[in-house]
């Protein structure tokens, strides 16, 4: 169209005082990833009440800084669907009457056989200049603003109902086309989602800080620590895909230089699916014993789909008794050592893997807390072992802090790298 | 403090790019309800990405137009944690540093035996004339600055870390108690959050609807469905602590005599943590076995402090073998009703509860999808056994109804309810 291309501005307004008394907002998590999956960034996600003043100053505010503006909510037909009024007010546009609409508004209501009530006018009511977008699931007509900006390309506006239902499919079919026509067509992007193990998140961080200073500007970066696993996101840009393409290439071989050894999955990737993966390659089948993690592993484990054809099962030793019985732990390793200590470890995961005929055993004792630890043994101390990986089996020992579903989490997080890790190198 | 009180205008802005790009926010929630509950409300809830000027320009905003704003995330040690930074900028106030803060971060990493990374000392900047609190959990502590004003109760900005396990006990300690002293001494308000378990969302708001017509403009109310439970929250507000009380007292008793069967706990309790204290009174021990779920149950039932008193352990029977070796499951009850059926549930917990010596015995199989369903038994059909309850063994059949880890969650929560009910049933 003649413009400067540049990356947009894009805002996202939720209306509605139940978003912030409490219930999830939903519709922000769906609307970021679909924008992010086509390439655009959101800049700002906002939710306020439904209130006019408080519409009206963000609309007002989205006309000064930012390209487009998709408002959920507040379309509805009773006293707290404002968006129409505020959006009205901000930008100083008339609402205009469309009979049309109403007319289709008293067809639905027909349908369904009722009467139609009389705070259903105000939903036929246009902003001056605006596209109506039809919504077949709902009363609410979505609508479309386009303003023109001098020697730029336009700010768009978008009005679109609260409903998911009736929200996502205007999303899909009016919005995001609509969006890729006047930003998005010199614009390719490339994403890259790492997710690394074994490593904490700021000395990820610093063998990371000398990529992320040479790229500075060409990309942009998130890193983020969760329980015992560290995400490392990275985009870029590019005139054409091969542009965007042959950038990331470079930034990922930059990226996998440094930190290569940690990582361990991309995506959608989770340390139990490349774990399952790395399973089926090895033909081995595995089972687990566990004591703090109390199924917490075993449950990992399952949450893949298809884990029923490597994974044969698991006990959970939560009493001595149970260790003793089901596992093959010897009263003496548990009166010597105790349950929390390397030898245990490894009688459970030898005795869960050779009583459940697995290739594999992995297993997890530990204090959990809040109770439990004493100076030599503090909460937070794990060991995991190994059985079936090596020759011989293996014992890794943590010091985990945090409280006691920290400890669990991250205690089950260690023993998937661990057992991965074992595997891994069983590859090479 | 001699200052015209009002409700306090408060805001919550969330600093991280993954929270634009699809990642659901749970802390905007548990921050709205919980500020909800202590009869605030929030006038705005806004995330911006990891970016110093987005992050400065709200800080800006907000301290031209309201009370109070609590800022999640960015205060890490890594290249994106910005929020000290534009803070500082916004309100013109330097930052200061705290030779005592790095000193007790460099403490925390020596418990872990791992060197310091130089980013972590950024963590030890502190916004001129803020407080700093402590945060036992993670290396960030959060900060809070008060700001006079002519005439007025002085505004209030908090600096939270962004995981959930830091920001929650910081934000309860802290936050607000704070925020109750500068902006809630004349408002006594009861609060009331019941748990019920065995009852649809739909069904239970269907109860409750005459309780909240008849308290219309005396109190709040929230209904929020979870896996296989309903939370209902009510408040009132008096202006005295007697009147509060008062009104809740009337309330309550109304709402106990539509869904009172259904209620198994208050406030911080959970089916598991009720269960337990039902298991205590009973002197009854426990065992469970699990296909489906694998662990999920025994994972929760041991989230519980001291569940050690009463949990002898369980066994996760993903394969049939296991089902055979190490619960007693004939092969005749496999090969005729198949693994998941009434039959098998029933072998499964007489099994678990015999051979680990316990009084109970639950157990858990089912078709937790995606894979694995057929017309006869389809993705979603569960059964729990529950032995030594009653004189003869139960079982319970679920249609569930989600995605693979929705099935597995509900199901868990269904066999807690089952058990709590038999339980609850057998003190009458």
């Amino acid at each position: 169209m003649g413009f400067q291309k540049r990356t947009p501005r894009i805002e996202i307004l939720f209306t509605g005082s139940e978003l912030l008394e409490g219930r999830p907002n939903t519709h922000q998590n769906y609307l970021c990833l679909k924008l992010k999956n086509a390439g655009f960034s959101v800049v700002r996600a906002t939710t306020v009440p439904d209130n006019k003043a408080a519409i009206a100053l963000e609309v007002k505010d989205w006309s000064l800084r930012s390209d487009a503006l998709i408002i959920c909510g507040g379309l509805g037909p009773t006293f707290d669907d404002l968006s129409r009024e505020a959006a009205s007010e901000a930008l100083k546009r008339p609402l205009v009457y469309h009979p049309e609409i109403f007319k289709a508004i008293k067809a639905r209501f027909s349908r369904y056989r009722s009467p139609i009530p009389a705070e259903n006018k105000k939903q036929a009511y246009v902003i001056e200049g605006a596209q109506v977008i039809e919504n077949p699931r709902g009363s609410a007509p979505g609508q479309a603003l386009e303003i023109a900006r001098k020697g730029e390309i336009p700010q768009s506006l978008f009005l679109l109902p609260g409903p998911f239902a009736e929200m996502s499919p205007l999303f899909e079919g009016a919005v995001l086309p609509r969006l890729r026509f006047l930003y998005g067509q010199n614009l390719f992007s490339e994403h890259l989602l790492l997710h690394l193990s074994g490593i904490s998140e700021s000395a990820a961080d610093e063998k990371l800080s000398p990529v992320i200073d040479a790229f500075n500007g060409q990309a942009r970066f998130t890193i983020l620590g969760l329980l015992a696993q560290v995400d490392f996101y990275a985009s870029v840009e590019g005139k054409s895909s091969q542009e965007a393409q042959r950038k990331m290439r470079k930034l990922k071989a930059a990226i996998l230089k440094k930190v290569g050894p940690f990582v361990f999955g991309e995506g959608e990737e989770t340390l139990e699916s490349v774990l399952g993966r790395a399973l089926l390659r090895a033909k081995k089948t595995l089972a687990v014993a566990e004591s703090c993690t109390a199924g917490g592993l075993a449950s990992r484990i399952t949450s893949v789909p298809g884990s029923s054809d490597y994974f044969k099962g698991g006990v959970v030793s939560y009493s001595n008794d149970v260790k003793r019985d089901f596992l093959g732990v010897q009263s003496k390793t548990l009166s010597r050592f105790g349950a929390v200590s390397p030898e245990c470890a490894v009688e459970m995961a030898e005795g869960v893997r050779r009583k459940m005929k697995a290739s594999l055993g992995i297993s997890i004792t530990g204090i959990a807390g809040p109770g439990g630890g004493s100076a030599k043994k503090p909460v937070g101390l794990v060991y995991v072992g190994l059985s079936g990986f090596t020759k011989k089996p293996l014992t890794r020992q943590l010091h985990l802090i945090g409280d006691r579903e920290t400890v669990r989490k991250r205690a089950a997080s260690w023993a998937l790298h661990f057992s991965l890790q074992e595997l891994l190198l069983g590859e090479k």
